[in-house]
């Protein structure tokens, strides 16, 4: 080899050195500006005319009677469709739960709209399927992170819009009380807090519990912060290994989103209200209460899950010491279906899947004066749901500008064989358009988001989950199915947003 | 921009792209090769001092009594744990192999050694783990495919080693008649087909149904030969769209092997015999019987399935009908858990993991002259343990020179009470040291092989499934599986193929 080619080499080893120095050089150099710099390169279009369209929805809406019924919706967080004991679990007691499902109504065949966090909170609070509300790229991400950073160098949202319509927006406008406790997830910059959104107060955490910072807030100021050394990759990526001390003392979130949601509930009485106590756990890194950590037959996970349980009788208790429990719609549910750690129950697939596991959730309905004890529902029905319905049960118009994807539910839930049929669409994490339907007891899978082999599949969940390929059994409902998922599909890509002309 | 800058751009543009061509280039050359030259570049080390001892052993063993029992193995190919109507499917209708379950013995916690094909039927086989066998790298592929090509120059090996000892060679040489019909899918070259290792006869095909060439073989002879214009990459990577005509009739193939079986059941009589009635099915893609096609509620899966339950009443049938079902032992199971459409019922994970849905199989044993009529096991067991059980039913030795892994269970098959207490270990397809041990209801998983997340997992299959980590509320328990699993780990990285000095 003479001495020209070694230096051939040689020019050539440094060049390749140099673009990876270079570019894990740019990388870096982005997470830091992502933590100094919040830059919105691309968003979401916020056309006047839907502020102002929402602006006079909400001005238009009458009062809600004085005798309006309150609402309080309990939210998990990656509670598994399996995780409790009415839903089969043999491991973990949920007693109080046990208790509401036995005292009330127990929904088998409830999904949250969205295998993951932020389109399925933003779903629950807009009555709109995830492209609607721009929430069709996965979970937002902490300000300041280079996922944040990169989301909106990519143009995806890291926001909830403002001209999205809430719930709480729409009671507080009605007259009612609204309260948040627990974790947003719908975005953490200026404008875009819960109180933003319509609540009158919160106490809780703007982000999931293994991303970074992990403040706490009280009505958009931090009260609690976090101050461990954090890395502005923007959480803890082994939560086995959570970050070193300084942060909040998670071990009393449970505890403490209790109290303030007891506190609210007292606060209310005499005026109709809405309470949204959105829990962090069971999400990990799991951090049961000191008092009954390794109590739990079904372990650590089992531990913050009883945590919920106990929080949730005490939240009953405190309606029913009130004398507010016949007057008060309580929901039990989750965000999506259990994580890698918790149980789907025998169903197909997990969190970020569309399989059933990935979103088919817990569902309680207490109401102890319109719905009767024990009843059971395997109505298909969503969390998008929860939007028409309150305002139904409240006596409130929905707005006419925009589509709203969830149907009316109250007269089911008080007596189960009035039944809705419909069809409900599944969104994969990363897509805006639909990848499964299902309609009674058929769901047709076309596209799962993450593999390729599952495309038409058609299974019935009633009798074989979504184990085998049914379309050359039922060659008509396959077709029909196709036909309507591609129908939405199309109107979706016309009109993500759902407005109306 | 200088001339001389635009020249140095082309330049450089030219470089890539030419690298990019010579390395399609010479992928494409690899396959080319691989097609038309068998180069072993490494393999494992075929000690003669092994192949001595082997033969030895098998020269040594006495004749088997002439009433030593029959064995019929009818091993499937990926039907899952929850693909029959007496493991709870509801859309298939599994009647005959039901009755077998009603006049013998279900195991409902039996497992296949392995999540994939190769190694677990070379356990079967040898009665040896995976890495015994040197079929701890996935599956075997065909000669002249680029993957062959390339497992040989990974030092990979793609054939059963000649050293190992099958149940076949044992049973043979103590003068059973041998006969295999079906799948091999241990390797292609000459010396190491069904025949080098013990068949007396056999009538199959060599390689999974989704691979290519798949001849149909007789013998050690191609006697169908498969003219598809398939290609060096080895195989129908998109199954749902099957190569072009010229193979063989796939329709036909579970008949014919039946057809087969039973010839080969009826030139039995009169001497001890030893069938391995290997299928091609319910493995992709899937060709159902002309005949009943279209006819199963569980989909062209069911038809496939309800084919094959067919097939195996027509063995017992048989067996019924020449009067040798007192004296036989039908083994019926599959080599590992159901793919992605398949049902693991209930049960997590599929094919490729070493969840419970990878590798736990449904095992029926029907033995009507000593094992009583519906008879329910839940002991561990896994397809390791046939070699040692069959050996025992005829009063034959093991050998002494390697480990054998399995047990012989033939006393807890007719007395369900008799429970053999041991640890099962589960091996990830590309590892060569287990991920994970089971021992009675609890199940400690290390390593999944495929996500890092999942690493320290208690499970307690009798209560959970593999839902909840359950280490905090077992530390013992997790601890004593931790360090047994070391030690596996420990021993079979000394001495992975398990020779005894």
């Amino acid at each position: 080899m003479t001495k020209t080619a070694v230096l051939r080499g040689l020019k050539w080893a440094a060049l390749i050195a140099g673009t990876l120095v270079l570019g894990l050089l740019a990388i870096a150099l982005l997470g830091l500006a992502g933590r100094y710099i919040q830059v919105t390169l691309f968003d979401l279009d916020i056309a006047p005319e839907h502020l102002q369209q929402k602006q006079e929805y909400l001005d238009a809406l009458p009062k809600a009677a004085a005798d309006a019924p309150n609402f309080v919706v309990i939210f998990f967080d990656d509670l598994g469709w399996g995780d409790l004991s009415s839903y089969g679990n043999q491991l973990i007691r949920t007693p109080h739960m046990d208790r509401a499902a036995a005292e009330g109504l127990l929904m088998t065949d409830f999904y949250s709209a969205s295998p993951v966090c932020t389109p399925s909170r933003a779903a629950l609070l807009t009555g709109r399927y995830p492209p609607r509300t721009g929430t069709d790229r996965h979970v937002f991400f902490p300000e300041g992170s280079l996922i944040a950073l990169i989301r909106r160098m990519m143009g995806w949202p890291n926001r909830l819009p403002k001209d999205e319509i809430t719930i709480a927006e729409a009671l507080r406008h009605a007259g009612y009380k609204t309260g948040m406790v627990g974790k947003w997830h719908l975005g953490g910059q200026e404008g875009h807090k819960p109180n933003d959104f319509g609540f009158d107060s919160w106490y809780g955490v703007l982000w999931s519990n293994d991303m970074y910072p992990l403040h706490l807030y009280r009505d958009g100021d931090i009260f609690q912060e976090d101050k461990r050394p954090g890395g502005w990759m923007s959480g803890e990526w082994d939560e086995t290994k959570p970050l070193g001390p300084g942060g909040i003392d998670q071990t009393e979130l449970t505890q403490s989103y209790t109290d303030e949601a007891i506190k609210f509930i007292e606060s209310s009485a005499g005026k109709p209200f809405f309470l949204y106590l959105a829990h962090t756990f069971p999400h990990v890194p799991h951090y049961p209460s000191s008092e009954h950590a390794g109590t739990s037959e079904g372990g650590t996970y089992g531990d913050v899950v009883e945590d919920l349980d106990r929080s949730t009788g005490a939240i009953m208790d405190a309606l029913d010491r009130l004398g507010l429990s016949d007057n008060t719609v309580v929901f039990i549910t989750s965000d999506n279906g259990a994580d890698y750690n918790g149980s789907p129950g025998g169903l197909r697939g997990r969190k970020q899947e569309i399989y059933e596991g990935g979103q088919r959730v817990p569902m309680i309905v207490r109401w102890p004066g319109q719905i009767e004890a024990g009843m059971r529902s395997s109505m298909p029905a969503m969390n998008i749901d929860l939007f028409p319905t309150m305002m139904r049960l409240s006596g409130l118009p929905l707005p006419a500008d925009r589509i709203i994807d969830g149907v009316d539910i109250s007269e089911p839930l008080r007596q189960t064989d009035r039944v809705i049929e419909r069809e409900l669409f599944y969104f994969p994490t990363l897509r805006t358009l639909p990848g499964a339907i299902r309609h009674n007891e058929f769901k047709y899978l076309y596209n799962t988001g993450n593999t390729g082999r599952a495309r038409g599949h058609l299974s019935r969940l009633d009798k074989d989950g979504e184990a085998h390929e049914l379309s050359a059994r039922h060659p008509g409902i396959a077709e029909r199915l196709s036909t309507s998922l591609d129908a939405m599909r199309t109107e979706i890509e016309a009109n993500p947003r759902g407005w109306v002309d």
